[in-house]
């Protein structure tokens, strides 16, 4: 039976949205059991479900890595020492990214021959299917060698999560082909060509990466996060534009209430909702993070993220592959 | 009366997007004199409103810095030359890039204490106004003393073409806070904030660049150009998520054609084709970048962007506000 362990605070709509998804989840998964930190006033619900660990403080949006050391009552950094003592596989928060990820790589550590952690997520494509990206934003900066690992280690996780033989990896770049790219890019793709893997098709350009044509992007955490804010913003934008457009006068009103069954479809395959959290690669513990704004229903995919990804063990498998 | 040259060929569509483009920019402005260079024979419509410099070569889409120096006989670098010798204000291309990007920097040079040119162009935002973003691509690789002449730049842009004051600037990081994103951006922020631009409001996540908060956002080449074309990506991809939507069955096909008005509007305020083409800020002329994919109404907004970055006196003003 694997265990999990989850930071109850920290989530915008607060630790209700997490009872609630902890909840859900276990009526759905019987082969789990699940420990919980966070103000235990807040967590009666959960009494008899799960194990309760009381937190009196929290981790806030702002702290950083000075707050990671020094905050050691908050429920973050007990979710996490739960982790580190083995008596979890997995942690789950919806805190602060900075703080969380920080904490995570030191307390966890990062695996043997890992030099930096990278935060994979799914985006949806096109056609009904999905991309992962990594790193969209645990570092600021990467070189070419870190770029190197993200590579190897998508390619794990997309071998895992989607049962693909060879995925098909592309490096972000601001062209597709090889001489296209800051030289941190040029380098970078150097070295993946040589590596050998064999679904590597070369660069690709911002544009293509959500239409399907792959499975997983390596890019660095600063690119990766600019792309990622960057197709929110503009989702975001253009689902208002959308509202203004159905308000427009009766007629399009009307016109809405027709076309909702449609919409509601495609707004179902944008939810990132659905997809629950990202995973922070290449330390000794499946960390997921959840979106600081997410629902019951997309905390509780977050936890679905830890569980299949302990059920694959995917710690297991970055061990062996990345000696 | 002011002078453009404009490069016929290059465009996907071919050079007849080019010629319709012309002819109907001479009828809404007659304080232009234009001058084309292409194949003469495909630019006969044109014979008698216009000056044509025949030119027997096209540069190609993979065409690079090497191409640029050797094919002196393409219609780009006939039409480069024209502004060079001093008989045109301005230049407009649909053709490659990078090589056009390249041969006006080397040929028209750069403006006298600016270090790299930085292509700008505008992004519609959710309030009805927009935000420009520079650089989205000229570059692919950008220090801190580049970035704040992009600031600079970005800013008597902006001053110039919406007529504010002080434009409300950001530098793109992955977090609002001064501490965050790449050593170059940081380090760029405090060059920026001891330029002392009464209008510098900090670093910005790409997910608020679309929110009409900025009129100014500066980045890196790489990063912008990430940026672009992410956004480019995701509309597209939406775009073809609705169509399916409205396609579901003969009540959401009705719907659509009840809502259809106010998704033209839509449509409308995020069509890049009304903003024309990207202009290269740096150089001793005007030089437009139109889309490669224009059609005729986009390619003849980049000669609008051409003609009232002549009548604005845009190459002055850099050149006085730059020394």
């Amino acid at each position: 039976m694997q265990k999990i362990v989850i930071d109850a605070m920290g989530a915008d709509l607060g630790s209700k949205i997490v009872v609630e998804a902890i909840k859900d989840f276990l009526k759905d998964y019987k082969d789990v059991q699940i420990i919980v930190s966070g103000k235990k006033e807040e967590l009666k619900d959960l009494e008899g479900l799960v194990k309760i660990i009381d937190a009196r403080d929290v981790m806030q949006m702002e702290d950083g890595a000075l707050e990671v050391m020094r905050k050691k009552e908050t429920s973050m950094i007990k979710a996490i020492e739960v982790a580190k003592k083995g008596e979890a596989d997995a942690v789950v928060s919806a805190g602060s990214t900075g703080a969380f990820l920080t904490a995570a790589t030191i307390h966890l550590k990062l695996i043997e021959g890992v030099k930096r952690a990278a935060l994979v997520s799914p985006f949806p494509t096109r056609d009904g299917s999905s991309v992962v990206l990594l790193d969209i934003g645990a570092n600021s900066e990467n070189n070419a060698e870190q770029l190197l690992q993200f590579a190897k280690m998508g390619n794990i996780y997309t071998k895992n999560f989607k049962n693909i033989k060879e995925p098909r990896m592309y490096l972000l770049s601001n062209g597709t082909e090889k001489e296209k790219g800051s030289p941190v890019i040029k380098e970078a793709h150097k070295l993946i060509k040589e590596a050998k893997f064999k679904g590597f098709k070369g660069n690709i350009e911002a544009r293509e990466v959500l239409s399907g044509c792959a499975d997983v992007v390596v890019t660095g955490g600063f690119e990766g996060n600019i792309f990622l804010k960057g197709t929110e913003g503009t989702a975001k934008m253009i689902s208002g534009l959308l509202k203004d457009a159905f308000k427009k006068n009766i007629f399009t009103k009307l016109g809405y209430l027709l076309a909702k069954s449609g919409i509601n479809d495609m707004s179902a395959k944008m939810d990132y909702k659905n997809y629950g959290g990202a995973l922070l690669l290449g330390v000794n513990k499946v960390v997921v993070k959840a979106h600081g704004s997410s629902d019951s229903r997309a905390f509780y995919n977050a936890i679905r993220v830890a569980y299949e990804s302990n059920k694959k063990s995917l710690i297991e498998k970055m061990r062996e592959e990345l000696k």
